[in-house]
């Protein structure tokens, strides 16, 4: 762990010449636990990364989070924590540290206060986005932070296989969330992430969460969920649900279309291939079924210490796929008002093919209801 | 509910014209969710609440989010829901909206790659956080928003009340945080947002979050948790418990200073007092004791569809609190390498003292382990 800060550090700061920024500034965020295993929390009091292109970085945080930063992956790799007080000027604190610095790179969550705190305490600055400086990092994983997604995939998939429990007839989606979420925990995460149920018409909205609806036998339920593990790592797998009676056949033509299309991407993506041609596949097989229109987004993210990171599966992301790459394969077919159906698995780029992370069943499960 | 949303945005019109701000951007967050009742994740894809100061106001969203925005309580209320394609340009159409604006707010805690793009786009705007313009809104609740409190904060204390089962001797800060995380959600949250178990030494660092630790008998254990429910409405409360034996004199001393220290901060705090005048109240009796320099955190925040806003009851903060004010009183002594409390409540200022929305003993109980 601590070898693999010092090492994040040196390949940032290589970036960082390659691409003429002289300074970065990380705030808390999944690119600070990246890049120090630190896992703090946005608060008011500035905490930050601070890393010359040419020079040691410092951990600047306040002085009573000392003792949590000094236990920190980089700390004990001999990173050096900086601390203030209330009283002291941490934004000059910070940028004097980046002293010689002209290019700025900032962190891409960053809250807009202290990005315009920064530009006000030194406006002639240039300050840009770190952007491809990390994710490029981050969406290559290590061989631990593809274990970490592997235990991440595997809890996620115990609360699916439990799904019979939840989701019921008569019961609302909120009252089916909550035992969920509750699942989420229990089944071996540290945080619920999110929690969508969307049952019946709901289906049809792929941004939906949750509701007071009652669930209706026969309603398809679209259940897409996931947590963070203690060690930061996401979980997030879709499957849609038939409860309590048989579907309408609208619904099962198309459930089927979308089973294949998804296989078809799963069996497509492999390193070599570009992100959008694994969008293209799945989107084919969904267009000559005649439901084209129906699939309104993306096929899928990347995922890491954030549930949605790069690479984006999408029209127009040309990135060639490398091995050691994770993220979603999740094709979705939506029939405004009626409902919609979505298969989502994480999935790991290997040199032949890809690792799915999610193992549960992708066949139509009718719940007892 | 609709109604509300339509006062507020009035009222941030008034600010803003007072403030000599044109226009305001407000992407997902407990801004958002204030001014329009929408509850948007922070995505890629660009939403935001598009507010000229003296026009109507926009709610930009993705098309594939326009069935979820639709049903907000802002668009119900008659707002305009404006959608995006994939190939259009999300940044010039809010710009757009604000034609005619030279100064345009953001959100405090708008993405920093939103707002390089939104400078970029337009680099003759003056760009500055919305800051007081809606946090003055914010911190002074409604009854329905204290309500909402109320319920958060009974939630909780049930959790607090079952601490026996989860706190236990043999047990790791990180089995009994799994187990609280289980309990907040099974007790009326939609989401945890912490758990903080600090036991024995790990108790004198108040950002301590868990640790693999295993409790021993006699520890002192800090433990300060919170979620939200399903309107958004945080809570937050700490008791500092004993476990399975008698803790050690030096333990037992301080621990009554600071009960001593929090009643007495709860009997002072009312409307017509400053901020600040309530930290001094406790810090004080803190002092008196001999335990001043054990005390190195202010006094408490605000609280609301966030765990932390205004208002900062810390010194140097000369706000005069007025009723409907909700924060956390919660001093804490913490002696390096040993142990340390914390006592926390929630209080909601009224017109001749406060209400507490933790109810559960303050006392030291010390559980069986």
């Amino acid at each position: 762990m601590t070898a693999d800060v010092a090492s994040r550090i040196h390949r940032v700061q290589a970036s960082m010449v390659d691409a003429s920024v002289d300074g970065l500034l990380v705030t808390p965020s999944a690119d600070l636990r990246y890049l120090t295993g630190y896992h703090a929390t946005p608060l008011e009091r500035l905490t930050a990364l601070v890393l010359p292109a040419a020079s040691d970085p410092v951990l600047l945080v306040p002085a009573l989070e000392r003792a949590e930063a000094e236990r920190s992956a980089a700390a004990l790799a001999g990173m050096q924590v900086r601390t203030y007080e209330e009283t002291d000027d941490a934004v000059a604190m910070a940028l004097d540290v980046l002293r010689e610095g002209e290019v700025v790179a900032v962190d891409d969550h960053m809250w807009a206060s202290r990005l315009l705190a920064f530009q006000t305490a030194s406006p002639t600055l240039h300050m840009r986005t770190a952007g491809a400086l990390l994710s490029g990092l981050r969406m290559r994983k290590g061989s631990d932070e593809v274990a970490s997604l592997r235990l991440a995939g595997a809890a996620i998939d115990r609360v699916h296989s439990r799904m019979g429990e939840f989701v019921r007839v008569g019961r609302s989606e909120r009252e089916a969330a909550a035992l969920i979420a509750t699942a989420i925990i229990a089944e071996g995460h540290d945080t619920v992430d999110f929690v969508i149920v969307g049952s019946g018409p709901h289906g049809a909205s792929p941004h939906h969460a949750v509701s007071d609806r009652q669930i209706q036998a026969g309603d398809p339920v679209v259940v897409d969920i996931g947590g963070s593990t203690a060690n930061g790592y996401c979980s997030d797998s879709t499957r849609t649900y038939v409860v309590g009676a048989e579907p309408d056949a609208a619904f099962t033509d198309y459930y089927y279309v979308l089973l294949e299309a998804q296989r078809t991407q799963c069996d497509f993506a492999r390193s070599g291939v570009t992100a959008e041609s694994v969008d293209r596949v799945g989107r084919r097989v969904i267009a000559e079924a005649g439901y084209g229109e129906f699939f309104v987004h993306r096929t899928g993210h990347g995922i890491g210490l954030e549930t949605h990171e790069e690479p984006y599966i999408v029209e127009g992301n040309h990135l060639v796929l490398e091995a050691g790459m994770a993220f979603s394969i999740e094709p979705g077919i939506y029939l405004p008002g009626k409902h919609g159906a979505r298969i989502e698995d994480i999935v790991v780029t290997t040199d032949d093919g890809v690792e799915r992370l999610n193992t549960t069943t992708r066949e139509l499960i009718v719940l007892e209801g």
